[in-house]
């Protein structure tokens, strides 16, 4: 039996523990309510607003009027938020129904504690912490069922910064064709602009894709093998059998992924429509792709009439005018430019071996002197067969 | 005054808040004897394994052989450290003498709670709680100067895996030209390999450089005009501007520096000598400089010389041969090759412009075709003028 004595001993060490405990959690910083350029240590800030100083944005501080939403918060998709919250992005919604696990550490972002934790949750909680600045909706749900698919329709159309206004942009961070089609069919229907991204079986080659309702060829304009054929992905992948992955690709592809997102939304660079990363020859292609007049999706079919009528409507003098310089569209208030980077030699030399693609989609690079490995990609650009070759060879599988 | 069944009541609460706050501090996994590739969601290594699978690695496992020095954990550094722990490297020897501050919260890694910690610690602790199986050695000096940089020198070529062995690569994250050229020094002497990486002041380009001392060009053979014009750079520097940053760029060169190491150290694609990164036009030059017989570093020219030494030494027969595919090293043990990945035409026009370089350095990269904007390079080939010009311009600052 303890003496009233000894018990308030032990309830004064058992506070003065839980004090330092606690101060151990007590993470991260204050808000910051206006950004500033400042040089100071204390300023999270200061080198980011030093790109106006630097000549390359004249307006940094516009970064925190945009709301992106993040589908997919794994290798890719964790990486590019954190990016996007540390440059002080306004908003983010992040989009997932995977759990964190140990299998995922070879990837930069998660760390060993948050195993169990859903992937959103985690997310949110680390980059609170790194940038309590930043709003966030978080969604541990899977897009493609049919009632979680309308809540995300109306998530992206209405969960922008101001009152149910749209996203400025959705980031395409997902590990499967099922839910790049459902990310294409909202933003179809919408009209919204996306970036897909996507990184190969094996790890060494990865791409982004930026794509404009109507403008740009979408998902389905030319979709890969396995969409194409209706093939059901879960049926390709065999038991115990993993897809290799390093945190050097992905962290590569993200910042492309961010690096564009940052480009469009601040109006500097050019925007790239397609870069694509070969890590085994550090090749990086560029392209554009055309809409297809014959895509399945009735919505992309539609952003494209609309998209011709608004075209024809345009002063017919400034169109002849800017195409003498390079295919440049008229309602480019992000500089965009759709300039090739190959030579018309190189073209033709190329043209040689272009596999038999959908009516409309033309390619505008040409391969490396030494050909990539055939990575197990998720471009369908890298094949020298047909279609009708191929769905033979899969069908043989 | 309180009873004994109140104060007791008391404790119980206080215990049970202790342990958890506790358990939030409990983080980290366990230490893991042999990289295994069982495909479950608990083996931090099974993607990383699944490379072998691919046919892109012979043998992963080897990756735990191998010690990598780090030289400065700032935005490129801390990010490089974090993939090559992730991958599971057997050591890495930490080197920066900065601390940790809230303005560095625009890279990624450091998070606010660790400002005011050296950078050294803060990193290796949260890289001990992402993999345990990595041995740290940390290190919070400066290497220029003259004791610490005896010390760094014998790190560096006794601070591999094995008792008394040189560490197997060194990589250069640093963000000023003195540290670069103790770097160089040091390694000259050594003949150890290392990779340059730097990012440009306004945050839209980077690069990075594979210095083999002997082989090819080191930091002296054509150095920077500030090193070249023994200009001290601390006067270049005003005060209250900083440098731009952004953590796209920093991560995409980090990416391109590990990607480099695990490509050298697995064997596996083609070692990269010199790869940049222009973020505005998505523009990613290769070239190949030769090392310069006039360099300044007396280390540099007496490896050159052994270098030749070796080369001449080789029976002549195989030298011919590979002459006519590509030019490759004979001790090319890790698949490096110098293949320009430009035409004789392209190579031909873009002469025109080169600039008046050290006798011995050759380009082998075109500029695009819309010029890149005119960084404060950390490189010297992007200027058009000649390096009289330049000085006169410098001097007029």
């Amino acid at each position: 039996m303890s003496s009233i004595a000894e018990l308030e001993k032990k309830i004064k060490i058992l506070e003065s523990e839980l004090e330092r405990e606690r101060s151990k959690n007590e993470r991260g910083r204050q808000k910051i309510a206006h950004m500033s350029s400042e040089v100071v240590d204390t300023n999270p800030y200061s080198r980011l607003m030093a790109l106006k100083r630097m000549g390359i944005v004249d307006n940094y501080e516009r970064i925190r009027d945009f709301a992106v939403a993040v589908v997919g918060v794994g290798g890719v998709g964790s990486v590019a938020a954190e990016m996007l919250t540390r440059c002080g992005i306004g908003k983010l919604l992040l989009f997932d129904y995977d759990k964190v696990e140990l299998a995922n550490m070879n990837r930069l972002f998660y760390q060993p504690h948050q195993a169990g934790l859903s992937k959103v949750e985690a997310a949110e909680r680390t980059l609170k912490e790194i940038n309590p600045d930043v709003e966030f909706e978080i969604y541990n749900y899977n897009i493609t069922t049919v009632d979680n698919f309308q809540h995300f329709m109306d998530r992206i159309s209405k969960g922008g910064l101001k009152e149910c206004t749209p996203v400025d942009l959705v980031l395409s961070c997902v590990d499967n064709f099922e839910a790049r089609m459902a990310i294409n069919t909202a933003c179809n229907e919408l009209g919204q602009k996306w970036i897909e991204s996507g990184v190969s079986e094996n790890a060494v080659s990865g791409h982004i894709q930026f794509i404009i309702p109507g403008e740009t060829s979408c998902f389905a304009c030319a979709p890969p093998l396995v969409v194409a054929t209706h093939t059901d992905e879960k049926t390709l992948k065999r038991e115990g059998v993993c897809a290799a992955s390093l945190p050097t690709t992905m962290a590569i592809v993200a910042g492309f992924l961010v690096q564009n997102t940052l480009k469009y939304l601040l109006h500097f660079g050019n925007v790239a429509y397609y870069l694509g990363y070969n890590a085994l020859e550090d090749f990086f292609p560029t392209m554009v792709m055309k809409p297809n007049p014959q895509c399945d999706d009735n919505y992309c079919r539609q952003q494209q009439a609309e998209f011709q009528k608004r075209e024809a409507a345009k002063p017919k003098q400034v169109v002849e005018e800017r195409k003498e310089e390079a295919v440049t569209h008229d309602d480019n208030d992000w500089g965009i430019e759709l300039v090739s980077e190959t030579t018309e030699e190189e073209s033709r030399l190329a043209e040689g071996d272009t596999p038999h693609l959908t009516e409309g989609v033309k390619f505008a690079y040409t391969k490396p002197v030494q050909s990539a490995q055939n990575d197990s990609g998720v471009t369908v650009e890298k094949t020298d067969q047909s279609l009708e070759e191929l769905m033979q060879q899969m069908k043989g599988l």
